[in-house]
């Protein structure tokens, strides 16, 4: 049994006709035609399949496959008319297949329901849309690593709070981003994996009497597996979800960067300039350079948290095994899917066209006695002074140096040993935000050469 | 200033044209074009107040108001083309309008931005969603009403925990339901109060130096009153995100109503029997009616939500006034208002269509010893017997019913009083499903009458 | 019948005792002990009533009613030994009433559940949040408007997309606020309004055969009159609900103002100074404060919306009446609570402590041509320029003021002559961003005049 | 630096000492003294690498991982007075330590700050969690299996939309939720995987000059690797997502499963009986059993995706890389790990403990023509009719038996050859819920085979 019929076929039983109402909140071809490449390719599968197993004549499957092929043909040419009578997409390939071959037509559902057929449809455009992501995520992760590469001895502020604490380089605070988007990476690769599973031939919810052979359709198209129970098979939505997950988690590391991107653009940062292609101006005021597209992308976490909302809140609580409510899964992951894809494009093309402005960025991180910290590490180091005592001095020489509106480096040898007389001349190789960054070099800190490695290390992965 | 220019107003600062991503990513015009009717009329009232003080002559008013009602017309029959280019219905409409009537559009946007603009409509747009909404409500209720006054007296069970506790009326339960809906009600009246002030003139966000006058548009536009603050006015959406939270709750409301007829619709239960109009069935199983829109209508909420979720997620932390991602506000708002209404409409034909099989209610309504605790009351009020006492007492009478599978209203006078001597054949009066509802007079209890009364005083309000 | 019976209370009928994980995850007490002030004017109301309408005797309630001040000062007093084997607050209270006062304590819960007892409970505690939010907000913008008044005059740059856009006035941005925490008071007004129906009486789902008056309990707890349907009054969470909703938009809003207090802060544009109180330092860097509390308080928009999340999505699909599902109520709320007062309680503080640095925003008003947008209005006013060529104009006039690298009205009368000539002295009198903004004086604009108006018009509300 | 300093350390730049608002929003010892064995373990771990670097003395690094211990033993055994002035967990054990052994504990701090710390201990704590959660869902796993080999072949209804749709087994619907848990694990498994990288050693956020080694501690600790960017590790919170996000997926099949098990316990369905343990009765409705612990389990979800919410939100936009704003990170980590954990327990102890009512199921599964199905796929098979066909001879079959109030074996072979005259006595081998059931042997179906395979399979992996 399928998953219930559509209106064609209720016959007789149902004296009124569902109203303007019903079409509207039950028809679904308004937006599962997207998966109509994906529909048509489980069909074919499956009538191999049915034919291979004795099922089916090799002359019904032949005439099905090739059928389904002219009826993909004409809805990537734009020449098919979808009927919202026909309610979704299954239905609508089917009645336009029965047009074409005619009977055979009717052998294609055998041994499959509906309920197993938009099961598998809708996996196979997730899983495409995981292999989107991915490819998006990449060429991203390439356009910071370029950023990296360039930048990775220029210095910048490492906030905390969005104060000023240690210099950075450029390249440290990119390959952060890189870091991240690589969780992202696994994420969806994870997730990737977890779902390949075949639903097909699960059939409405129990499996079928005819001797099916779901190893064989799984195989063609591309999953792993057939899925191991009927019931979960057609239940099951935790491939959607989980992609909503991480394109959550994603979506949110973008957030980050996009925020930074229009502070940093802002009149009072000037860390970076946007490429023309990236932002709009206005037609009189020559210097504002609105960031939209970081905007938008900052917003886009709303939109697909807001899918994972959805899509985990129409689940919760539903019995086994198929309910209409799960029809709403598809409207929600496509509108994520398509923001996600844009979002990484976007952010992709702002990263390569970007221009970080040097001046401004070094002149920002030597501001407000950045490197106090090396000069108190400096006395842990060289002098053997407990962490705390160390701190108490670097407060006093801070203090000395504000008084004097000028920088720690500025101070003479005889100011620190006023302060501290064991101070030697060394501590100068320590002030100052190149020789700051220069020495961090603790695996994974912002030293130039610790940047370049971890450049390398991606290029690896990604490059 | 405007919101900052489109596309073709750049001029020649921007050496490179924004690409595919940007264009896809930054225009609105795909969806904001719902707003058409919205804006022009805001740019009616805006255009003769500018003629009204004196800003632009009487004939570029009449010009510009004349030219808007064409535009409108083309838009409303079909016959307009939007363009991508333009970005947003704001731009599409002045192009055209320019194109019409020449130079005297270019006098249309003198005292306002695209900021205020779009405000203005986007507030215009969700007014009347407000109002819908209160119709649809309104439309449920009346619905309910008339299952209620049919049903005031028909006993079913009242259930805590999916258990049966004690007998109610059919009426009393769908009165329930006019209580959340007549609170959802109530919760847009108060929304659409609070919302009923123009940003129009607000302009980029400072106001303007033209001698407008803001209280004549926002007359004209049917808003209470100017907004008070021109950065507050362009950077508000609170008014979005009440619609959707008081949505979201509606929803909620129907997401449990939804639940009881999925679960009244079972085999085991078949408490009510759906139209087929709101149903569909089985070609082979005629027996089966699955409750589809209920189902759909259940799952609303999580698309309602998920649009809350997703905006205020996008406003969090914006700083004033407008921020791009701001445009992400429009697609959230549509899809949910669209998909409240559907449910609103799908539940109201719902509840007209659907028969409560009365024989089914009230034998479920007599199991399980439902009126144990009337057997108790009245120990406590006849006999003045400690309301811990009284239970003992039932529980023991209960414990005899159940050994003997007879019901409490079948054992004797005789068998009573082996438990306690003081019990008269008064309580025989209270036992029985029809008695027990009968004697639940307090104010808003099941009783026929406290039902009947709840009917007629809300069909003063909806009827 | 009660809301079912605690373990204590089940007699026989059950032979295992519920285990620790029942327990767990069964037991309210360890955080419904909030309520128990709510909880004892609950039964006293009740006690009284019962005595009124002559269902229990005068000197029993007084009993009751005395014993139940006792229980109070137990508790208060923190000489109440809470029980987790009684589950609940309204066990507790109950038990240890019998304890003191022996049999009539039994009588109390007579024409009452625990059902309506804990939504009465609860009803009682939402209704004194929404009282302390609306005390919380008053106190807010109260400091709002002193800085307002303060700086009425003090321009600092109208922010469009963090850029630049247009001078306006200190005073003006902190009125931006007001009006958003005064919609916020007026939801809060609204909810407490709506809610203030009581469920006493309402029983476990049905109403009661006592002849209970609920009028007079709902008057003795304030409330405005009793809930109209018992089922709805015992299964409604929408007074939470809706608390939760108007405390997420109130967050949005302090989220909006604690990052622009995070940004004020950094060193790049020194806006503003907060005080030591309401931010932290470091050791080593003095002029480093972090501004934690602005930190902390935009963070608190996720925890509360978290909380709305939670409850709506665990009152999604529940069926009447009451479900055990809806006891996962209260902690959400009380955390979404504690944090709302929290949160209101330190911006208001930050807010009344804050210094402006009226030098930093005025220079930062000035920067990027930020009255281009005044001169354009001028040469529509003043010279009946359309529009769109007055921006040409002042667009040449920007660039011969760039390439010059001095601002608008460091031009000369001849410069602008050179580009226009119909341009005369009187332009000078908009350029500048003082004239800027007094020029703004359409209603609800940055004019120090419109700013004065509506800290007037507020102070007669909140002041 | 460290990230920055308890107010302990600020020496005299604060004039005003923060307060009790500061206080309480500012301090977590409140609840991050959870984290104390983690905070200890990474303490120790740091101090064994200083002295192995020659960074501090082999006699510094004994007395502070003794002292430590000494710590621990304090705080485990209820000996240890938080200190809220101390802010939080790290500066408590600090301080503690400092008081029990003097000078050394100063120089422990040496190499990393606050920032990297917190990481640290949230990581390990949450890395127990992913431990436990695998532990509770392998343990309720293992029950489904336990209830599925006894039940591999007890028939019940299989549903679609909550009507029955065809037979399925006891076993197959258990194994379905099984391959749910399944992929549970598996999420667990991937996200513990992905996040056990060691932040110790990124310092506040550049790294460190000290000569550190971050591989050494982050074997001591059980990390497969130290992160490997400074930034980024102290920044990054999806690891506590991720954790949540797999929770989220989790309680909504617990929500499912708790549905039903709230469903099958009604009067209406009584597909199963739970034990008292899990249940709550009414003191006088001796039949009635609350699925408390069910419905408690289904609003899980709630609470644990309010806190996925409320996490995301608050990372929503956050520049690099450290803001306070993440230190609202733990409570909604803990309370959604407190409640996984227990709803998993619980619904462990349920499944153990519940009874399928095997002749209620059985009952159920044949009703409404159940097996009509399996009547037309062997009209399909067996005379080789187009699927379409079949269906229509089947309902003609179907509406014969309803005529006569009988089932579909009911039918004599002349009945139904009178519909369709090749039909054979074959047949009837197809029809009756059992022989439903034993024909899908498709991989994966509903057959007791396919189910004992399942069964043996997934004992392999968690048995």
């Amino acid at each position: 049994m399928t998953k219930d019929t559509s209106n064609q076929m209720w016959g007789g039983r149902f004296a009124a006709g569902p109203d303007a109402i019903m079409e509207a909140i039950n028809a679904s071809i308004g937006y599962d035609q997207r998966m109509a490449a994906q529909d048509i390719a489980g069909s074919r599968a499956h009538a191999a399949m049915l034919a291979k197993s004795g099922i089916i004549t090799d002359s019904d499957a032949k005439a099905i496959r090739e059928g389904l092929l002219t009826v993909l043909s004409e809805i990537e040419g734009g020449r098919f008319e979808f009927s919202t009578a026909l309610e979704d997409i299954h239905m609508n390939v089917e009645a336009r297949l029965k047009a074409l071959i005619g009977e055979p037509a009717g052998r294609l559902h055998t041994g499959r329901s509906r309920n197993d057929q938009v099961a598998t449809d809708f996996k196979l455009w997730v899983r495409d849309q995981l292999d989107a992501a991915m490819g998006g995520v990449r060429a991203l992760m390439q356009a910071l690593l370029t950023q990296a590469e360039a930048g990775a001895d220029w210095v910048m502020p490492g906030f905390t709070h969005l104060q000023t604490a240690q210099p950075v380089t450029w390249g440290h605070h990119m390959m952060a981003y890189v870091e991240m988007f690589g969780r992202d990476l696994s994420r969806f690769e994870d997730a990737r994996k977890r779902m390949n599973e075949s639903p097909l031939g699960a059939a409405a919810l129990a499996g079928t009497s005819f001797p099916i052979d779901r190893h064989m359709t799984a195989e063609a198209l591309g999953f792993d597996r057939p899925a191991a129970n009927s019931l979960d098979a057609v239940s099951d939505r935790d491939f959607a979800l989980e992609f909503l997950a991480a394109s959550s988690i994603c979506a949110m590391h973008l957030s980050r960067f996009a925020e930074e991107l229009v502070i940093w653009s802002s009149a009072q940062f000037r860390f970076v300039t946007l490429s023309d292609r990236f932002s709009t101006g206005s037609s009189i005021m020559p210097q504002k350079k609105n960031p939209d597209a970081a905007e938008l992308i900052r917003a886009k976490i709303g939109r697909i948290f807001g899918a994972n909302t959805a899509l985990l809140m129409v689940m919760k609580g539903l019995p086994l095994a198929y309910s209409k409510d799960m029809q709403e899964d598809k409207e929600q992951v496509f509108d994520a899917a398509d923001n996600l894809m844009l979002a990484l494009a976007a952010m992709e093309g702002m990263v390569k066209d970007m221009t970080a402005n040097r001046e401004s960025l070094e002149a920002a991180a030597g501001s407000g006695f950045s490197t106090a910290t090396d000069l108190a590490d400096w006395l842990v180091r060289a002098l053997n002074m407990p962490f705390r005592d160390a701190h108490h001095v670097t407060g006093s020489l801070v203090a000395m140096a504000e008084s004097r509106s000028c920088d720690l480096p500025d101070l003479t040898l005889e100011d620190m040993q006023s302060v501290h007389a064991a101070i030697t001349a060394d501590v100068f190789e320590v002030l100052g935000v190149h020789n700051s960054v220069a020495s961090r070099v603790s695996f994974g800190g912002t030293a130039p050469e610790q940047v370049r490695a971890q450049v390398a290390r991606w290029k690896g992965v990604v490059g």
